[in-house]
Formats: structure tokens, C-alpha cells, sequence
């Protein structure tokens, strides 16, 4: 089969690999339908993940079919359509048992396309299948749903369920890219009483507002003045970090009233100041966290209600054979515009001229 | 009447001020039975909290007897012995409503001692007195009542229950002062399967097995290594941080296992670092905060009903006429060995020489 | 003044009474702008509430102008115009410090119109005022801003709160009345995945789908069939029992699912069967509740920004003098297709016909 | 092997039956070393589970050592020595990923001795080994590890959890059997300021008191007038029925405080009053369930720790061919004032006489 590969050099070279087969009794094989890709994967290729070595088909998202099954699989067979998750679970060690699964202690956790062949190929191993792949309602389109595979409830968990976003809360999210616009979709699921976004490019702040951001503010435009005045100087009953820059996580710690939380999404690479001088008689939480995808069930059940408004973030399309192509296009965002990448799904089986570039 | 008066210039003085008199409805005039000096009034001396101006009244711990209220003051009488809290609550804001208490937007939050006249005195007017002082139960002795003004709502709000502890935990309390001390007691109402203390000063991590600490580990005896010991390499549930400085808080964030959670109780001066490239895929939750003492009804019934061991924290009594001495003793703990000095009480209005000097 | 006095023999008439005054120093006397009948009255005419004796003012819902304040007030001032909640919170008690003003020992609770004189008067003397009344912000209308008197906050806090409506949850509210119109209204703040109404009358279900209700069922039409169906025979996640007998509360019962939540809002006059044979293993918690309004403040919120329809609930209109065809109107509401009805408010200090009569 | 079979006709009979054998790869065969009688199956005995038929092996609670596992079993291997948990667990199903076993839709819940052979034998096949057995610690004996195969659990998740105890309450235990025994000492965990034990017995009372319950009470001498006084009228902050009558239950509603919870753990077989007239108005939560056994882990911890006094239930012991009189004493527990018997265990391959008989 095909396959996207690591190269060890920056690079990823859409190449024959073996195709792969069952090796446990817990393991599906997986046609990838529809599949993206991440963040993460540019970072890979940058070198920072030394854990993934050269010879590493990537990718850990996608919406596939299942083709085979281990014997003690039980809860999907050949014919399924189903959603590979980005988090495997073995579901026996004590993180599983809490529905912690991107802590698992038992083989899971993130590996495909990590510590595993992943999911930018044309098959995939799944392992540990009944905890990490997830049957697709009919009426949802493979294209939005591999959109859960990771941004959604990685937003959805790390940010407004750590967030604790309640109903008329003023929420701020710092950061409009993907996972940043997937929080403000997902944070009006409780209502609050106004969403301010916050990022430097105005065109993701569009997006944002279309996403249902009431306020939004480049960082020339003065964010933090502009939550001090929409909350009577209290600050923000919820502040989420969606960038992954120590400058972007202080600001959130400034922006948040006391009593209100501050939910880091975003991966860091160095240390923050925490200003525990201001901050320790501020009442103040602070979380991070890795996805757990125990939301998926329930995020697959809002898309399936026409209730998550997800395929706003695909701005381009490619088939799965432009796989190089695509990692150019997101690769160069700032310049392509792209929020999310997406490659096959119904009708994209052959070669398409994405028409959202424009967005940029 | 005599009180303690903040000079401006490192010094206090047990001198003659007017007696207070009711300003508001819902003052009291209460005179002191019992006071105590906290780590704060030692900051306030040293000119680290510019808002005392020279002339005020310190302390903000007390019990005493109710000798006056206000014509709105519905929940104590006159004769009423009572223990005033360390936070004043208007009982209106939206802060108070919620029981943050020491959040309060309505005049009150920390102003006795600080803002106002405090306890080290002969007399003192508390404003709204129903929500910001308890009736004390007969059973329970003003000596170690005094001890529920602060230290032990602080530690068991900010520490125990910010930290969620819960049963068959492991627990860390960085830091064996009197907040420290009162956080392995508290810690103790949920049951944790272990706490580990751990402190600079022998003496200190002596006090904390005292009342209850399982295993203890000065700086140099590597603490870090031994909550690796003792949780498989995995970390600490729970760590509290009852320091105030940030070499402390960050030795905490590198105990916590993942999914667990960090409560700061310590008062800091600067920043700590906070290594997010560590803590961003740990699910860690960081807690800080002002005491709010809306426990302190429920740490008064489990103090009648004796199992809140907190007389072992009291190693000096004084009458109340010796102010001055009880502050040198209380600022040269490291050479005097005090833990918690307590001024008046029963049998306690002559001066008495104090045998517990010796736990230094 | 006028007011409308309880004359003890299933009789309201509105005559004149001495105007109220300041009798403590926490009182606001407040003129009323606004006001409406709740079904409460309706039972008080009855004589099913015989704490409520002849010469009674009734009603516990309004809002007004303050006109004078007593000398410990501190959140409003005379002008201010204010909201008045059916509930009255001493603010000291220890239900009240939980905000669990419902259960006031103090002297709070629900006592206007009750123990103490009511709302439905050109003045109202309104005790506890720093925390028994809310300033209405501008944008909102008056007419609107009744109806968070009371009926709101209970549909939220009894119903909704206390059932935990989480995004993608099946809710089943049975009774559409306007508790059970509320109860639709604000469930939507947790963005379930659908809302099932049931009713007896096809045309307050009418009004359910308007508020947001996604299925509904007559009593005929076999609500408990379509809840297994829309769930695959598992039951419904939340269930609100909106109507107050028996039969509706047992119908809730089994409507739920393993694992669910019953919350009854309904007041009831006799005990219900409760199933323990089928439920003990089924982990259902079932809970009751009187309101404690502390979510007003935020539903004022949710209003001003637009986010409640509560406008829909009111189908008929009055002027203050009428208030005797108002109990008349809404006293026969299955003829009339009153849900509630306002006095008062903008506009209105004329008689006016009002056109939803039609909606019955 | 030798195994206790269920007859149909009221006995059981300990006869042999063929080996149990691998069927599933995630299944484990267990020798069984200790193992017990639980009250339900007194009732299957009675016919009173219609689920069980004749031929079955009974049993559902047991600690024995690993002889054989199938190929998907990861976490014990043969030699290890386990806890049989009551409760098996598919792990897949939506109830498994939330921790709720006990209602897993997978193939487990109760299944052991109740739909497939259960653990009174001398061997025992276990589904779903990975989640349904648990390694015991070797500082845990086997007499006291196998009392949480079930009745622990129950009490601590389905009445101390459920119910909600937190430091200082006041918690009523109403049934002093196994499970109100149990639901005693786990209660303690969370620091009640009192606990207050309610049976027909003083023989069980008293075991209550010296697992820790501060007050009893027998019907006749009053109970809920005791708890009224207790409580200065309030009521209990945490009610638990551990009898599964109707009379007992009510009497449980009756005397929750306002605001209180209600835990069911009983095993009802009939209808109770609920007396919605007077409880609709005093926030009172009701919560009902079957054990999941997720707690398990944490009660092995604190019983390793030796924080969980359990062998004090132990009254009667036996060699595991005594499978027969065994059933006898328990059967006659008001006679023979057997709480739990324990067959096997070490030293007890061989008949000994049982001196705990006394305790009746």
C-alpha cells in the first residue's frame, strides 16, 4: 500500500510501504477513508518528536472502514465505518478505568503515528479497537467527523470541560487556529454569556466570529483592555490557551478574574513565568492536560444532531494520494490560510482545486 | 484600652488607644479573651505590606466576648464568646454569595489588623459581625479556638479541599510551619493513605508525625526521590505547597503525578517557573487562593467533637500584656522553636513562662 | 395604597390598605412596576396554604422603583429599579451561607405574600433587601424581568441544575405549564441533544416547541413509548416532573434511564409510589427542591444579553387596577390559554385587551 | 471439582461437576482459596431470582490464585493471587467507560453465580479477567480481601459515595447487617462528626459500635426522635437504607435534614411510599444503585494500609468442603448471629470450629 513517511529530514514522502496486518487479538485493520493532519505532524517533521524515527508512516487521525478484525474485538466488524481516534486505550490500567486514556499505562495513549505506523495510509493497524475507534453515525459525513479524531475533544476536554464553562460566563480563548476555533465552537455548548478571541492574524479571528466568538481582538488591538472593560475590570470567569507560547499562557494568567480558570490546551516547548506574587491570593485554577477522547461519543452525537458546526474549519481538500501536497498547503498556513487539511472523503477520490485557499 | 500599634518602622508597641465603638449597624465590640500573631503580622513589621500604615492595630486572629453590636446585628449577643475570623464578609457581593469570602467586593475580605483596627488588643470592633464571627461551643477551649481565625480554614480550604484529597491518596505537604502543620491534621478528615511532610527544620517534620504525617524528608534528605519510592515512580495525588517561595512551588509541580493536582497555600513574594513543556501533557491541576473561612463552622463541630487535634500546634502562651515578648519569641522561631503563640485564654492573665520552648 | 388582600374565602379583592414602611433597618419599600400570579395564588385562594390568612396581600413576585431604604442597605437605592425575589434570604443562617436561601432559618424564605405582605400592591415592604432584590439592567424589559421572580429560577435551579443536563443528554419535561415552559427554555443552556415535552393539552405543547422542545407527546400519545424509542429502549438521561401528582412523578420514574436523574419541581399534595423493586438497582437519583434564586443574577444576565426567551410566556397583559380579572383570566386557564399573566410594566398603566387570549 | 449447585427446590448441594475452562481470550480460570455467602443467595436459594436455574454453580464473591489465562488477558498471569469482584466488566460498553460495571451492557454486571457458574468451587472461570479481578496485595490476607469481592464496595460506592458523607455530617445507617456494617467503617473514611446505627438487633448494634458508630438505636427505643435530638431538630445530613423495606426506607426520608441526601443500597422487592408532600420542598436528594466495584482498587490500598478494619465481620469460618453447614449458619444468622462466613483461607483447608458463634 501507500503511505505517508517520515524521512528523518524534514520531509514526508507519500511511498510503498507493507501492508499491515493483525498482531493482537484486540487489533482492527482499518481502509483509511478520510484522513488529516495535524499540527503534531509538522512539528515531527521539524524534528522536535525524537521519539518518532525515520520509516514512521504518520498521521493519527481518520475515518475509515474496517476490513479485519482481532478475535477478541468486539464491538466493530468488517463493513463499519468507524473513527480512528488519536488516543488508543488499553482499557485496563487505573488511567483507562478513570476514562484518562491519553495517560494510558497499558500500550495506548498517543501512538499512531508516534510510536506506531499511523493513520496517512491507506490501511491502518488500530489496536486496542472496542476503546479507540468509534462506528460513525450514517448521517454523519466522513470528512467533518475525522474532525473528532483529535481537535474537537482534544478543545472540547482540555479546554471548556477543564475551563468549567458555565452558562453567561465570559470566556476568552487565546489562539484561533484550529484547536483555538474548536473551543469557541464547542464553549457554546454551555451558553456563556460572550466568547472574546483572541490571535494575530485577523483572518482567523474571522473565522472565529463565524464560529460564534461575540469579541475578538488582535494582539495590537489590546486584548486584555478590551476583557477589563467587558467585565467591569473583573476579568474573564474562564481564560483557555490555545497557542503554546509561554508570552500567550502570562496573558491568559492576567486576563482571568479571581475565582476563574485558566485551561492551557496548547503543547508548550519551554517554561512560563507564573506569577504566584499576584496569582496565589487570586483564587485562580490552572489545568493542563493531554486528550482523553472519552468525549467522542458525545461530540459524534452533537454532529449527528446538526448541533457542532465543524466542517466550517476544513478549508481544504485534497485526494489521498496528494498527500505532499497537502503538507505543503498546511505547512504554509500563514500564507494558504489553511485552518484544516483534509484528504478523501465522498467525492474526493480523484484530484480537487480547493476553492477556500481564498480565505487567507 | 492597650493595644498592639504598628509603628512604621519595624517595631510594635502594647500602648494605650481609644476604645473602638460601633460605626455600623452591623458592628460588634468584642472584648479579647485570646489572640495570636500569624506569620503575616512579622511580613507587616518588615514594611512587606505597604497598605498598614503606622498607627494601626494589628492582628487578625481572636477569641473573645461579645460586649456590643449593632442595632442589625441579629446572630450574636452581648456575653456571646466568640471566635473572629481572620476575613470579613459583607455578606452582599457577588463573591460573598458564593462564600468567597475573602474575595469580598463589599468592604470586607482581610481588613482587620490591616485595612482597620485588629485583634492585638484590649477590645476591637468587627463590622458585619454576623457573617464574620462563630459562636464558640462550650466545649471548645478559646486557647485552641483562636487557632480556627486562620491557619486552620486556610490550610484545609486552600490545601485539603483545593487539593481534593481523597481517601487511600497520597498526599505532600512542602513546608511544616503552623499552615503546613495544619494541613497534615486536615488533610487527615479524608483519609489519605499516606502524607508525606516535608520541611528544612527536623523539629518541624517531628511536629508534623506528631499529628499525623506517615513519612517525612528534610530538603537534604531528597524528598523528591522518596514520593517516587513510594508511588511506584508515578508521583504524589495531591502536594501542597506551604512555603512561599518558588523553589518550593516548582519542587511541587515535579511531585504531582499525572492527573493530579497542586494546591498553593503559601504567600509569594515573586514568580516561579512553571515548566509547561513538562506539565502541558501531565493533566495537572494547579489551585491558589485566599482563605475564605467559610469551613470554619464545620472545623468548630469536629473541634467540639475532638477530633481536631489542634492545641499541639501552641507551644507559647503569654498574658496579654506581654505583646511585645510574644512577638520576639514568634520572630525568632527557628532559635525559640514557635510553632503557634497564644496571648490570653484561661488561666492565662498573669504571665507564665512557657515549657514548650524547649521542642526547638 | 390598593392591594390585593386575600379575604380568606377563595376570594382576592383589590382595595385599599395602609401604605408599608421601613420597620427594619435591612428594608427597601419598593413600588411595584410589574407583577403576576403564580399558580401558588391560585392554591392560597383555595385555602390549600393555611399559613396565609384573611387580610393578606399576595403575590412574591414583581418588579418595581425603590422609594426608600432602610440604614443598613447597602447594594440598592431609592430609583433603583429592582427586581423582587419570591424568595427572601437573611443572608446569615447556614442555609443562606450555602446559598440555599430557600431553606432561610433567619426568617427568610418564601414569605412575602405569605407570612408577611405581598407584591401584588402599588408598594411593597421587602425585607432583607440586600439580598431579596436584584437591579434589573436597563436593556431588560419589566415584563420579562417578572417572570425571573420566580418561575425561572425554579425551572433552573430545581429542574435543570439539580437534573444536570449535560450537551447530548435526552431530556423528558413532563408538564408544560409555564414551570415546564421554563424548564425547556433553560435546559437548552446545557445544549442537550433533544428536549422531549408532555402535557395533557396539545396547545401548551405548542408553546414547548416554540420554547425549543425537539418532541412532544400527549399523555395519549404515549410519551413513555416515544422515550424508548428516541433512546433505543435505554431511557431518558434527565427527566423533570413540572406537574405535581403522582402519576405524573411515577410516569418520570420509569422514563429515565440507568444511571439518570429524576428532578421534581412539581408541589405536591400526596405521596407517590416509588418503585424501589425496579429502581433500587438502577442508580437513579431522584431530587426535590424549593428555589433558592440564587441563579437570578445570572438569568438577569442571559436576558440582557438576549439569550432567554421569556417574553413567549406571558399571554395576557393587565394594568395594576385590573387585578381582579387577571386572578380571573388566569384562574381559568384552560379556557383562557393563559400561561402567565403580567399587571403593570411599560405601556400598561391603562387597560389594555390582550390578543393572546387567542393562543388557548 | 466439588461445586455448591444450586438445586432449585431451596438447597444447594456442594457436588461435583466438570472443570471450568478457557472459552473467551479474555477469560481467567481461578482456583478458589476463600469465598463467601451473600444474603442474595439466601434469595436465589428462595427461589426468589428466577434468573437462576437449577444446575447453576452459586456464588459470587472470592479471592483465589490464577491457573490459566486466555490470550487477551494482560494484567494477571498464573500465580497471581486475586480478588473476584462480583461485578465482571466488558470494558467496551458506554456504562463500562464511565466506571458504571455494574450496569455494563457488554456481557458482565452480575453474572458470576447468578447467569454463568459461579465462585463456590473449588475452581472458577472469570470473563473479562482484566477488569474483573484484582491482584491482592501481599500484606492482605485472603479472609478479609474476599468481604471486597462485594459487600465493601457496596456500601462504600453505593451508600458513603452516593450519599455524599463529608467531614463533620451527621450519618445515619439504617440496618446493621453486613452492608450497614460495612457502610459504618467506610463511612469513617470521610471524618463524620457522628454516626448514628439503626437496627431490630443490639447483637448488630453493638458490631456497630465497635466498627465505629457513635449512637444506636433499636425500632423500639426511637430512632428518628434520636436523630432529631442529635441534630437540634434538623435532621440527619446523610441517611443510608441498608435493609430493603419499605418501613425502613421511609423512615430514612423521614429523618434527612433539609438539603440532605438519602442512599439506598437495600435490595427492594417491593414499592415504598414517597412522601412527596412533605419532602418536594426540602432539597432532598434520593439516589439508588448496584455496586460497580470501581472502588475496589482504593479498598484494597487502604485495607493493605490497614485502615479498613474488615475481618471484624468475619464471624464464622470454614473449610471450603463445609460449603453446606456453612450455608446453614448463615442461613440462621439470627440464631447462630453469623454476619459474614468465610470458607477456605489460610489455615483452613482442614474443619475448625468457629468460636465466634458467641457473638449472637
Amino acid at each position: 500500500m501507500k503511505a505517508a513517511v517520515f524521512q528523518g529530514s524534514g520531509s514526508v514522502v507519500w511511498q510503498d510501504v507493507p501492508d499491515p496486518g493483525i498482531k493482537d487479538p484486540g487489533d482492527a485493520i482499518v481502509r483509511v477513508d478520510a484522513v488529516t493532519i495535524c499540527g503534531t505532524d509538522l512539528h515531527i517533521l521539524k524534528g522536535d518528536v525524537p521519539e518518532v524515527t525515520p520509516g514512521r508512516v504518520l498521521g493519527h487521525e481518520a475515518v475509515g472502514t474496517v476490513v479485519e478484525t482481532g478475535q477478541d474485538v468486539r464491538t466493530v466488524r468488517p463493513g463499519d465505518r468507524v473513527l480512528i481516534s488519536c488516543i488508543s486505550a488499553c482499557g485496563r490500567c487505573r488511567f483507562c478505568r478513570e476514562g484518562r486514556y491519553g495517560q494510558c499505562r497499558g500500550g495506548g495513549g498517543w501512538i499512531l503515528g508516534h510510536l506506531i505506523d499511523g493513520t496517512q495510509a491507506e490501511y491502518v493497524r488500530v489496536p486496542f479497537a472496542d476503546l479507540s475507534v468509534h462506528p460513525v453515525p450514517s448521517r454523519v459525513d466522513s470528512v467533518e467527523a475525522v474532525l473528532l479524531a483529535d481537535i474537537f475533544p482534544t478543545s472540547y476536554e482540555v479546554g471548556v470541560l477543564n475551563g468549567g464553562v458555565r452558562p453567561a460566563d465570559t470566556v476568552v480563548v487565546v489562539g484561533a487556529g484550529p484547536i483555538g476555533l474548536a473551543a469557541v465552537a464547542t464553549a457554546r455548548f454551555y451558553s456563556p454569556g460572550r466568547i472574546v478571541a483572541v490571535d494575530l492574524a485577523e483572518s482567523r479571528l474571522r473565522a472565529a466570529r463565524e464560529l460564534g466568538a461575540d469579541a475578538t481582538a488582535t494582539a495590537d488591538e489590546g486584548p486584555e483592555q478590551l476583557v477589563a472593560d467587558l467585565t467591569d475590570g473583573l476579568g474573564a470567569d474562564v481564560v483557555m490557551e490555545a497557542v503554546g507560547v509561554p508570552e500567550a499562557f502570562e496573558m491568559c494568567t492576567r486576563m482571568v478574574r479571581p475565582g476563574g480558570r485558566v485551561a492551557n490546551i496548547g503543547v508548550h516547548g519551554k517554561p512560563a513565568a507564573l506569577h504566584l506574587e499576584d496569582l496565589w491570593i487570586k483564587d485562580v485554577t490552572i489545568t493542563t492536560g493531554l486528550v482523553d477522547t472519552f468525549s467522542t461519543p458525545m461530540l459524534l452525537r452533537m454532529m449527528a444532531a446538526g448541533r457542532l458546526p465543524a466542517a466550517e474549519l476544513v478549508t481544504h481538500r485534497f485526494a489521498l494520494g496528494q498527500m505532499e501536497e497537502a503538507y505543503d498547503v498546511f505547512g504554509r498556513a500563514a500564507d494558504t490560510g489553511a485552518v484544516k487539511v483534509v484528504l478523501g472523503g465522498p467525492q474526493h477520490t480523484a484530484v480537487q482545486v480547493p476553492d477556500a485557499a481564498a480565505t487567507g
